[in-house]
């Protein structure tokens, strides 16, 4: 079992990236390596050991590193493996407590999809009852939009409820968001950019994406509700989306990946993933669970999404759109078939009909105090099991005004 | 008249600022402002004359001249004036014929609003024929929705023609757009930056936007109308988006500033903009020109643009989300009230069933090889016109495949 492994969910198998600073030098971001409870300082290892990376490692976020490409990936991932098996003790670390963990990397543009039949359908039955569950186009490309980059914040970031437009019988008003929300979702970092006018085929995934977070794509469903039609979700998300500080590298995924469901429904050449295809298994088996002030209330399988990152990948460049370093795409919420599989509570809850039950109170949507907690664990090599950080977040009050 | 003046439309009123490289020097970026068909070396006259803002102003891009806030920007054009007032001789500059132009910032957030009321009813009747022209929210909120910042060029960079989905009645297929469009905009660029959860509210636009540009948001109309329900346009617009290589400050606008249309909806608070809520006028009479081949098919009226910039700033941030130097933020379609004001070819040929007519021929959309140019001016003082640059593309066939 993990938990009597010497570093539980975050053994030499895993080795995600972060950005943090000390608690005697808050004004120094390094970049770090998770290692059970304690952090590696990854530019002074590097530095003291004589890596031909140092100087990508010593930088102040990841994006050097992103931007260097697989190659130089593959060769820090390995040198770090060597240093551990060959002289842990020279590794200089410190305990994950005495840490802050920052944005682990500059977000260029963050677009989020909505990857997940099984919430699409719950989501087209509660807004649009008189109408398809699914829209037309949805089984035919992985519908996604662009957020809101600037307001990507690292887990731990308190999310302040926010104000907006609602709609009432009257008219709109103006207040805070009543129905406050989260979307447990998985993110996917680009490292590797890529030419304006060149698409990037799902062949070269593992060429562009770095690695993979978690992500919550805080929701206040009645702004949204309001300003969605016809040009997408706007003020409804853009207040925060948070991710985890730890970014677990696609090589350490290796054991999770998984086929994807079954297509009902053919698909164009650029998004074909069947095994005469070529491409390699699409899916991740990340097992996610969501808290909230402690008590589970939803334990979403990746497994189930019904479009892969990588044809994500290849949809959002076939029109010829550039990718840059930093480039951050999630997958939507992530829900499975079973009601306590549901990754947002305006499903889980069915729109606020039927309330979640915690020990302390029921809860619709979420009230001020309250903390979200999103966690998951994937399969690793031999029996182990890689962790994906967690990613957590508290409700602030909204505003005075 | 503005073409008998030495300058023309970049007199000493005007001074738009701009980032370009010298035919000696290509590798150098350099920050310029236009004077005529001149570039002054805005780098080398602030270190040859003693500029306290010399930093600033002999970095790559524009950036951390934006990011210095009003104050900075006020004393930057009260020293370049004063300077072209008392030692003209003084100012390093190089023709415009012998300049690259390169984007003038770095984009962090890209918006685009739907602020024309025309255009949006326009489109409503074309893409949603049975229903109401304006969504229920139109008079409500500026709606908006978050662009693809990474794949924002400079006027003259080509457009290759992009491959997307389009709906067939036997179901999509895949290939080069056959509808691609111009929208005619203007851009808003934002300087100083804000804290998250620190809504902006109308009276801080000046605090925050540095200035202005010109937008051509190209559309891949058969991508967009198969796409855009229910999350918004994606990849009909992300392939490119032009802006004017001219950032106009908006202290050169003071005397294009004018009342925006009256509001046929009583506002929300904090969008109000009516004489006794104290606001100045949030409208700016700029007067755009489209050629189409060295043809003029419109001339869109920006003063009729129902939601102000100022409203679109507040809007963007009164949910608490938090603005980055180089954020941009766009009008949308400039269209007014007659059939020759339209921005878009979407509009212009009603979706294609009556063409515009062009001396070598008819359009509907555009063509391989057709180059589109935007233009504008605006009242400046005394009887002067401030130019807007210009925004250009010309459109390269689709890539193999």
């Amino acid at each position: 079992m993990p938990a009597d492994t010497p570093n539980g969910l975050y053994g030499p198998e895993n080795l995600p990236y972060g950005v943090y600073s000390a608690a005697g030098d808050p004004g120094r971001r390094r970049i770090g390596v998770r290692l059970g409870d304690d952090v590696i300082d990854l530019g002074a290892a590097a530095t003291e050991l004589g890596s031909p990376h140092a100087a990508l490692l010593t930088a102040q976020t990841l994006n050097p590193l992103l931007a260097a490409g697989r190659p130089v990936w593959t060769a820090v991932r390995a040198d770090l493996r060597a240093w551990l098996d060959e002289r842990p003790g020279a590794l200089p670390r410190v305990p994950l407590a005495d840490v802050r963990l920052h944005l682990p990397f500059d977000v260029a543009d963050y677009v989020d999809f909505y990857a997940s039949e099984h919430h699409a359908t719950n989501v087209g039955r509660i807004f649009r009852p008189d109408g398809d569950a699914l829209t037309p186009n949805w089984k035919h490309l992985p519908i996604g939009y662009h957020g809101r980059a600037g307001t990507v914040v690292v887990s731990g970031t308190p999310v302040v409820r926010p104000h907006g437009q609602r709609r009432t019988p009257d008219g709109p008003v103006f207040g805070p968001s009543r129905r406050l929300d989260i979307e447990a979702e998985v993110g996917f970092v680009v490292g590797a950019p890529s030419r304006l006018g060149e698409p990037v085929p799902q062949a070269a995934f593992r060429d562009h994406v770095f690695g993979v977070c978690l992500v919550n794509d805080w929701s206040a469903r009645d702004v949204q509700a309001w300003e969605y039609v016809p040009l997408g979700p706007f003020l409804g998300k853009s207040f925060a989306t948070s991710v985890s500080a730890w970014i677990t590298p696609l090589d350490a995924l290796d054991a999770a990946r998984c086929a994807p469901p079954e297509r009902s429904h053919p698909l164009l050449d650029y998004l074909r993933d069947d095994a005469a295809s070529g491409t390699e298994p699409g899916g991740f088996d990340l097992r996610m669970t969501v808290t909230l002030n402690g008590h589970t209330i939803a334990e979403p399988p990746f497994s189930a999404m019904y479009w892969t990152a990588a044809q994500q990948l290849a949809h959002m460049t076939v029109n010829g759109a550039s990718l840059r370093t930093g480039d951050l795409f999630a997958s939507g919420t992530v829900s499975g078939p079973e009601p306590h599989q549901r990754g947002c509570l305006l499903e889980l809850t069915w729109s606020g009909e039927d309330p979640v039950e915690l020990p302390g109170g029921t809860r619709t949507f979420l009230e001020d105090g309250d903390e979200v907690v999103i966690t998951a664990w994937a399969p690793g090599p031999h029996g182990s099991r890689v962790g994906l950080g967690e990613v957590s977040g508290r409700i602030s009050p909204a505003a005075a005004g």
